[in-house]
């Protein structure tokens, strides 16, 4: 826990192409937090659209934002474009250096892995991009929030909801988390049981593998060229 | 189910002061429908801020919207400046009187209610506002998704989520849901068990109770305001 005088300054990285829930989710988190600020930030403060459409806007550009106390990198298919976008790179690199905690959800974590912040981490990210982790050095954890340190890392999408509540609870205490949980109503009831690979029906896996297969392709051909700019020593399954 | 080849128009209201999650929690879901449009709808298309200060931009203004084949009327704190907006309710009651189906999630109910679209509904709301639901003339159903006839009823904020999953299987199939929830990764694992007053530790029930004791006060008189505007009986207990 950190002093609660201590103000928190918040901070989300918003791109074109995100999952926004990746984004959303821990915002409604994380904007709670007692004694913070929260801000989003973009390469520019035009609008941006999530991978679905949504229309999302940050408050401020990267070369704005003040050091953070809490880094936020969500993730979702535009995180590709970004890969080996050096202005981004150094921007994630500097401030989580810098920031008291980093939480990365979903492929955020590809994000944070080509920065070179994932060697030698335990870490977590999407299901269907779980394997890449170790081109970054990364041990894969396959649990739905891993913490290693002063990092949070959240598995797909929806996993960053529960992640940012565990981090709540790290940084201002339980009490806090357990009020922000009861403003949203936080008690979930998925209507059916598919929300991993191990539980999701194999047809309902199989066509899922399918619809994502080119730019699984893709990212691990990024990973690759990734593991050796990192000097990472390539995982013998992955050739 | 509707016919897969028949596309739906899905659509979602967005005012100043929603509580973002209420739209973005269902956004996720409802997006992802196959053969369907989502498109985002408000007063304007310039950027609206969200009660916790996220920035989002409609695609459309309500009056440039199609019929809707799904409707969805998010909740939050700003609903209250919108129970007496004519421009809004005639809006709200003429595409819920269209479309094939109706999602309100938290307290998107009480504007739904002001439209007058409530009376004889089986329905739910955010926990805070679920007193306040007979002024409307619908009977309160402590459920965390409630379904009534055409009509989806979410409980607060993230059970939008829930909702949404329940709407999607309605409309499109069970697989075509779980495959949403898999891609999604919605395998919730909320680190606490607070996230119904029924659940939260006392203390933290009362400090929820306390930070929205005023905006309660004020939606209670709203609310007489339309159960006199809608010619309801008003509820023994409420005076």
């Amino acid at each position: 826990m950190i002093p609660h005088d201590r103000h928190l300054k918040i901070g989300s990285f918003l791109f074109e192409g995100l999952d926004q829930i990746d984004l959303t989710g821990p915002f409604e988190v994380l904007s709670q937090i007692p004694n913070s600020t929260y801000s989003v930030f973009g390469k520019t403060t035009d609008p941006v659209r999530d991978i679905h459409g949504l229309k999302l806007t940050a408050d401020a550009t990267l070369a704005e934002a003040p050091q953070l106390d809490v880094l936020h990198v969500p993730g979702g298919f535009g995180q590709e474009a970004l890969m080996e976008d050096d202005e981004v790179l150094d921007w994630v690199r500097r401030q989580a250096l810098g920031a008291h905690s980093v939480f990365s959800v979903c492929t955020g974590a590809l994000i944070c892995g080509a920065a070179g912040l994932l060697v030698g981490r335990r870490a977590t990210t999407h299901w269907s991009a779980f394997h890449l982790l170790p081109y970054f050095g990364a041990t894969p954890v396959d649990e739905r929030v891993v913490v290693d340190g002063n990092w949070v890392f959240a598995a797909g999408v929806t996993a960053g909801i529960d992640g940012a509540l565990r981090l709540a609870a790290g940084l201002r205490g339980r009490r806090a988390a357990e009020r922000i949980q009861l403003a949203m109503q936080y008690a979930p009831e998925p209507p059916f049981d598919s929300g991993t690979p191990q539980s999701a029906p194999a047809e309902v896996l199989e066509a899922a593998r399918v619809s994502v297969a080119k730019l699984t392709a893709q990212r691990e051909e990024t990973a690759r060229r990734a593991a050796k700019r990192l000097g990472v020593d390539l995982p013998d399954t992955a050739g």
